[in-house]
């Protein structure tokens, strides 16, 4: 049995804090810090399973994420995170199969995502802030756990009788390893296709030397010399990361107010009006001049306003993701002085090199592929008052669609140099590039140029320029046309637009592998009464339907 | 109601000819030929359904696969075809809907993949043929219909008060363009993101000049100038193709013999096993030494070898989509002396600047292409009497797994120059480099060397080398294992193993495209009784879970 929609239950929150974690323990001693996933069986995000070997569930994942997240924030000094497991004999034995077992549809495919957001904000850190990641697999490590370790730059596997690493989705469940396994043991690993197609369909998965072999981890270690060589690599490691500079800035909580009519943060407000299943997102400028050094940014700490207004918006998009299924088209609204974030942007720019504000970029990236796959209609509204410039112009470049006010005096937008790439889409392309392959020349941002309403349109800005005359019911009718489609067709419409041009692991991961796993997500074989999924742990076996599709 | 199974339904053939086809005509008057849609509305491929306003079903498609091979092979003196309709004021509606909503879910999208498979076949007659395109769009072009135009080098719509291109399906029927539509919109014709929403959730489309600003069309021209701008565009086109070189070799029919045991073809024998669920395909060597000039070769025209041997193999692929849904294993084997297929791969090779050459090598490219995305597991076994040579260690590298069995004078495994790129995957790299994606020395193939199991398994070629004493339990054990598998799971497995590394708009249009497509089929608001397909044409309106995924 599902068990009901998140809405109708407690509300899932997603700040958290190392001192308030139940699952896991982060320890630095840098410049390593040591992140041990111990889970508490007993205590999953909502009532009905328990969190046996080690296995995760949403309440699991938003820990780790917090985690990453405060490593890159608050401990620069660290180098190289080792995760680990804090159970013996067991590493981590994946998503726990009765929570996805008894998940609508909607939660699993929204579980996934964010849990592969998290493994993919581990390879950002490692990219770009030279966070180096070891998976010090210490015992059996199935699906969701190897999925966890293929997102960590090195695997060292203990190469004792038992250990492996396994993906038994296939054979066992009847699902896809769809947190990003399937794609990176081919694409990122690069395991040759027969012995990825061998392993993934094994339910035992691969141990020791033949895992090395196979390219599945990059080291076998005797138990006897696991304790010593973990800390030797992690040490090695270290030494060829890039410095990061410090000191740390602490995340401070943002203490958002959340009821039915929405979210009130300091920056960042969502507004729902569940008649008509809209949500109004409204992202305010700074109130006043930002610092325009690093020291000064450093100073603010997580008050500064490029790092609180995107994690406030990244809150709301979680929040609506998880707490409020049925709100399906989201208006994107900005408030206040572009001329404030216009320089705001150019301050990041010009202090990037400085480790804190590197950071400060790279989330804001991070928090916009966020809002890119979520999967609700973005439609942007350009109207008085507004301040769509620069980073929060790359809300209406990430929308489906855009209506601008045209009337004499009406609202502007405007460029800057952060909207040259600086904020990439997961195919690795700036939004604008994205938008104009067809017209290469505008990939680049006329920094500094502001355009009005007529001339927006005509340079292919915005979609739509009503006058004041047609404004409201144009827009109205719009978002209440949006509204009546079928929500499933918009996502799929939505992610085959969103994602013009090149692709990359990134987008393989929320394009290819997340859609066939939806797709098996639905199927009878999985989910039905006699599925693999629904049956798992109970005596009767699966009954499958044998048409190939 | 769906309808049963094709399996236990009239099969489905895929042998046609112009002189049979009942919904094309196609006209030839050099360099111009007219492909003309025509479709007889009381003459669907199964009863149940009429094909009103120009919509199509399997039938017409499949005589539509037959007219792009007769241009390429029988036609090189054509260098540009004109696709439009035979009906007044409308060009296509696209699929048929009642067709779609009367369908299993395996019959959707096996027939979605036929279609896409026969739009990039037109593509790639463009590219590699030079064989042009013009989608000369007399009326209302709608779904499927303007997908289809979509997969041409122009677009000319007629400019009149009512005819328009659009792309309903998400509005009207809560399923997406799903034959490339919107893969092709953003990624082929570049038409920027935000107006390909608005496009894509309109229902009425978009006329006129506006389909040429937003890049939906090339030109729309009155109606009064439609006939003779037609003709001159494809005067035009023609002049600047390149000259194919003559004369035509004519594509004899193949008349295979189908039953319930398999299928029987010259060179391909298909043999079924209903308990088991496997299919084991054997692709023959030439029985005697073939021509090895371009002469010669057009002599014995499609009884040549690799002509017929690879259509033998296509249709035996088709066969096993629509008609034996159930069986989950393909055994692919090979008989004969792999010196006579060298032999054929070098020969094709060196004359390959001969048009029917060229067109032999690139038919024998779109069928592994085929073979590559069909949904069945794929194990190539490497047996005493095996030929894996050449163009047909293919098949071996298209295999999601291989055996080879190891003893004294057994098999070996050759390479010709064409396992080195002139066959790729849809992502546009050989099968060798995709395979080798983490050691990229080894894509390139070792011309003229042969390898026995062991030396094989060691340099990757196989996946598994038993002995003679394990050989047959191996491989049984093997099959059979496989065959207990969720074929749900086993799908999507597949699809994201066997496509590594780079992306194409090809792999786009069956990864992601499809696999959201497959996802809504499945979706209650698109089928479900209340859904959208269902209820198209019926005077009750859908109802949808609102909530969004």
């Amino acid at each position: 049995m599902e068990h009901p929609e998140a809405a109708s239950a407690t509300p899932v929150r997603f700040e958290t804090h190392p001192s308030r974690y139940v699952h896991w323990k982060l320890e630095v001693a840098a410049p390593v810090a040591r992140l041990v996933m111990d889970i508490e069986e007993e205590r999953p995000l909502r009532p009905g399973y328990t969190l046996k070997t080690n296995s995760y569930d949403l309440g699991v994942d938003i820990e780790l994420a917090d985690a990453i997240a405060r490593l890159r924030f608050e401990h620069p000094e660290v180098r190289v995170v080792v995760i680990s497991s804090g159970k013996d004999r067991i590493f981590c034995s994946g998503a726990n199969i009765y929570m996805l077992g008894s998940s609508t549809h909607a939660f699993k495919v929204n579980f996934c995502k964010f849990t592969n957001e998290t493994r993919l904000a581990l390879e950002d850190a490692s990219q770009h802030s030279g966070l180096k990641a070891i998976a010090a697999v210490n015992g059996a490590c199935a699906g969701g756990g190897y999925e966890l370790a293929l997102a960590c730059d090195e695997i060292l596997l203990v190469d004792d009788a038992s250990s492996a690493v396994s993906l038994p989705e296939v054979p066992l469940l009847a699902v896809l390893p769809g947190t990003g396994g399937l794609t990176r043991v081919v694409d990122k690993r690069k395991v040759r296709r027969d012995l990825a197609d061998v392993f993934s369909s094994l339910g035992e998965g691969v141990k020791g030397k033949r895992a090395v072999q196979w390219r599945l981890v990059d080291e076998a270690i005797p138990l006897s010399k696991f304790a010593s060589r973990v800390p030797e690599r992690a040490a090695a490691l270290a030494a060829g990361a890039p410095a990061r500079s410090g000191p740390g800035v602490v995340l401070a909580p943002l203490e958002g107010r959340y009821d039915d009519r929405g979210v009130q943060h300091r920056y960042v407000t969502l507004a729902i009006d569940a008649a008509t299943r809209v949500g109004e997102i409204t992202v305010r400028a700074p109130e006043s001049d930002e610092p325009a050094d690093a020291a000064g940014m450093r100073e603010r700490g997580s008050e500064l306003w490029a790092l609180r207004a995107f994690r406030e918006l990244d809150d709301v998009l979680l929040d609506l993701r998880f707490n409020r299924p049925e709100i399906g088209v989201l208006v994107l609204k900005t408030r206040g002085e572009a001329a404030r974030v216009l320089a705001v942007d150019a301050a990041l720019l010009a202090q990037q090199d400085d480790g804190f504000v590197s950071e400060v970029l790279h989330h804001m990236k991070r928090v916009l592929k966020r809002l890119d796959v979520t999967a609700r209609s973005l439609l942007a509204i350009v109207d008085e008052g507004s301040c769509f410039a620069g980073s929060l112009l790359e809300l209406a470049f990430a929308a489906d669609r855009s209506y601008m006010l045209a009337q004499d005096d009406g609202p502007e937008i405007a460029f800057s140099a952060l909207n040259g790439g600086a904020l990439p889409m997961a195919n690795g392309l700036s939004r604008l590039a994205t938008r104009f392959l067809g017209e290469p020349r505008k990939a680049e941002p006329p920094v500094g140029e502001s355009f009005d309403a007529e001339s927006a349109l005509a340079e292919g800005y915005v979609t739509f320029a009503p006058d004041d005359i047609d404004w409201e019911d144009e827009v109205r009718l719009a978002i209440e046309e949006r509204a009546t489609i079928s929500p499933d067709a918009l996502t799929g419409m939505e992610a085959n637009l969103r994602f013009a041009g090149p692709e990359t692991m990134e987008t393989k991961i929320f394009g290819r592998l997340s859609a066939w796993q939806n797709w098996i997500f639905q199927r009878p074989n999985a989910v039905g009464e006699k599925g693999a999924l629904t049956l798992y742990g109970k005596p009767e076996r699966a009954k499958f339907n044998w048409s190939r599709t």
